[in-house]
């Protein structure tokens, strides 16, 4: 990337990158230190940036850019990949008139607080019509963006998951769905109570915080080039690989909520730390899909946090920090970490039934993007839905189909990003594991970094070169495939609960 | 500013006005939260913003509007004032070329590095050639800015406190420096020496923090509109009037640099919070001058913060915020507060040797615009200047020129408004007491609205509506003397030290 045309991409994408850059420190601050009265004004600043950005993402010097870098690209995989990032982002902007943005955001806008208002409410009908107004648009976005050919669903998913398709993530859970079902109906079925005791007490901020950072520490996340602050709903922000930052919460007679949080939000942040610095500021510089980004949260926050060679060694740091909780033995821990129970709320389920909340959202959107589901009808058809999925039905409109955010903002084809972070971790996790050997005996001293070595070289330091599928395949040398997630959880279930499905 | 072409301004002003915004808060978080390794990405972002808010100024499109608004403004004050505040900047922009511009961001960026590394070696040789020609180009920029003729540190002043210029503050001075140098000299010869035992001792940096926040809220600063945070130079940031940010530092054997540090910082932060939420994001929504900001946090820390009035409220919280600290009487601490010193690092000094410290840096950089000083003739015209007015010598450049950041930042005509707060700050006392009649005696129940609602009326509510110079005279009833500033430093000389000059 050293030639005038490639110059010429990066400074103009460059300009992009830093805009979304100042864009995502406003958004940082909006949820971790910005007083009530700073709202308003945030907004416009806001918006002023996003109008700033799309007019240089949609500009002729932009497109001629692209077209320069591709043309004198040849085979050079970097120079291709770069035109294609770019290309991308380009014409997805493109294609939206900027009525309609401007209806999407302005709607959106209202939505969030009817959302909100709809939620304290526990009544549906107050969110209703600002709903039915957003996928409305968000049809009208999507027919954009296939130029009203093709179909729209997979128009939404590819924002979030580039290449993925309605009829592949349909077929992840085909194999998928039904397995998850059976095995979570079998639990219900078995009688079994696990004993969380381990996991409850007394356990005071100021100690999970230190834990935290601890944990987080020993994981690789750099605090040098990074930070940790509270926020009422944890995530994972970054600047640029050297400024990555981390938010959670407390829950102070459960030390999980915290714990698994940081190593949740941590995950994320090693990943954006092990960004390619020389990329920083190109089209493929960044990370390649939310649905990456969450295997990498999902892989440290699951498969690392709550195995027993894990608890090994945090068996000790976790007494330093509580010396007044009772001692408890790893296999006891493991098995407070692995309670498997139907529930209604997506955000608090554990690791068996989570996909199948996702599972469910994914059901409902794709039929209310095609029309199939009213905005009436949704309710009634969210509550069947859970029935079937997971055998119990939601009581309130709060606890169904009021509980998620997401289509407030308009974020339809969001949801299934869930499940391919979840299939991800497995996949890359058992491929670390076929290549390493046995790489958790290192975690029982508290060491991490053959694992996060092998992340950094076969997911990391990639940015967006490949797409998604294509860095699963290379980096696991296989297709994604349910299969070594399924095999997970039916070992959860096996130990902790004796039954198979 | 109802009319189309005022809409048009007002548009494309709170573009700028929101660039500017996101430009504060990554200043902000810079200096209060941004780790180590943010800094290289921040600096590009930094650019990014300033390239676009420069593109914007000085746009065709916005010189259109300001005519527009000029053409039908007629006899409204308020839209002739729009016109005129967006006019200056929209010039000053304009003229500067943008290669010169590019060439003052490297060099002053450069120099600031060799002026930390020049001050921590206390060589003025490393900062030499940086500084030689962070002058060369200042003299350019003062040459465009008036279009090569008439006064260029006129122009340099300007950018500070529109109006100013170089005869009317040396004229301030001459009223200012004699009286002060005889005053400051008389005290040293005075043979006095003032117990600071009432103000040291030990004081918990949390103890300090509560007491903090507890007397900035009795001041009436908002923390639902504002916050404040660490770091390791104060200052005030304001985003617009409901999202202003205090920073502050302890030290934690006197309470002296935190409890005056914030009331300063929060003086600038009330001023913020006054300002016309109708005018935001238009050319008059801001502060009018450097000077007039000065004044009024000048006013809360000296006027207020050290008065006999405000210690008999503070002697008691203070006793409760620090209860090992030994019982003090008000008058013993209204003398710890008052210790008159000459002394060589500007931001430690006095109130009454202050002025001199600006004197000095005001004679040392007119000379130096006009060429009558080169850089090489810099440090020892600095030790001159000093032991002239102060009668001390500095034995190291460390403690003499080079001990502020300003002029590696290029900010030559900056110093100046430090005085003109200070002036201003004792002017608007006199003028409230003249008007509202004893105001002090409130403060001694610890209630302040009194004086901040007469500092909202007569100064915060105005914005950038009246140039400073016309505010000042609108508030007080007279153009700016040094006259009530005098008064109140020889009657701290008087008292303290029993020495009149």
């Amino acid at each position: 990337m050293g030639s005038d045309a490639a110059q010429r991409l990066n400074d103009l994408w460059g300009e992009v990158a830093d805009i979304g850059t100042a864009a995502a420190l406003l958004g940082w601050d909006q949820e971790t230190h910005m007083p009530a009265g700073g709202a308003a004004g945030r907004a416009s600043v806001m918006a002023t940036l996003a109008g700033i950005a799309h007019a240089k993402l949609t500009s002729p010097e932009l497109a001629d850019a692209i077209d320069a870098v591709e043309d004198e690209a040849g085979d050079d995989p970097v120079g291709l990949a770069q035109a294609r990032e770019a290309r991308r982002e380009h014409e997805r902007a493109a294609k939206i008139p900027e009525d309609l943005a401007r209806a999407l955001a302005e709607t959106t806008s209202r939505a969030l607080v009817s959302w909100q208002n709809a939620r304290a409410a526990d009544d549906f009908g107050v969110f209703r019509d600002d709903l039915a107004e957003v996928i409305r648009l968000t049809r009208e976005r999507a027919d954009a963006l296939t130029d009203g050919a093709g179909n729209p669903y997979d128009a939404l998913l590819d924002e979030y998951e580039p290449g993925i398709t309605e009829q592949s993530v349909a077929q992840l859970f085909e194999g998928l769905t039904p397995a998850l079902s059976a095995l979570v109906k079998a639990v219900a079925a078995s009688g079994v109570a696990v004993d969380e005791s381990p996991a409850r007490g007394e356990f005071p901020s100021a100690r999970q915080m230190e834990l935290g950072i601890d944990v987080a520490t020993k994981m690789g996340f750099d605090f040098d080039s990074g930070r940790i602050d509270k926020s009422a709903h944890p995530f994972c922000s970054s600047m640029n690989p050297g400024d990555v930052r981390l938010t959670w919460r407390w829950d102070e007679t459960d030390f999980r909520p915290a714990l698994l949080g940081v190593m949740h939000e941590a995950g994320h942040g090693l990943y954006e730390q092990g960004l390619p610095p020389e990329l920083a500021r190109t089209p493929i510089g960044g990370a390649v899909s939310l649905g990456v980004h969450e295997s990498q949260s999902r892989l440290w926050e699951n498969l690392v946090g709550r195995s027993r060679a894990f608890w090994s060694w945090a068996v000790d740091p976790v007494r330093h920090a509580f010396p007044d909780h009772p001692p408890f033995a790893v296999e006891d821990m493991w098995r407070a970490l692995h309670v498997v129970r139907p529930s209604l709320i997506r955000v608090e389920a554990d690791e068996v039934t989570y996909n199948l909340h996702i599972a469910a959202r994914f059901e409902i959107e794709r039929r209310l993007v095609r029309g199939d589901v009213t905005v009436d009808e949704l309710p009634a058809v969210w509550d069947d839905t859970y029935e079937d999925l997971l055998g119990i039905r939601p009581q309130s409109a709060a606890d169904g189909v009021l509980q998620d955010i997401h289509w407030s903002m308009g974020a339809f084809g969001y949801f299934p990003t869930y499940t391919i972070g979840n299939l991800v971790a497995s996949q890359l996790y058992e491929a670390a594991r076929a290549e390493l050997g046995d790489f958790e005996s290192a975690f029982e001293e508290g060491e991490f970094s053959p694992l996060l070595d092998w992340l950094r070289d076969r997911v990391h330091r990639h940015g967006s070169r490949y797409l998604p599928d294509e860095l699963v395949d290379r980096a696991t040398g296989h297709p994604l495939s349910p299969e070594p997630f399924l095999t997970h959880v039916r070992r959860i279930c096996e130990d902790n609960y004796g039954v198979t499905a």
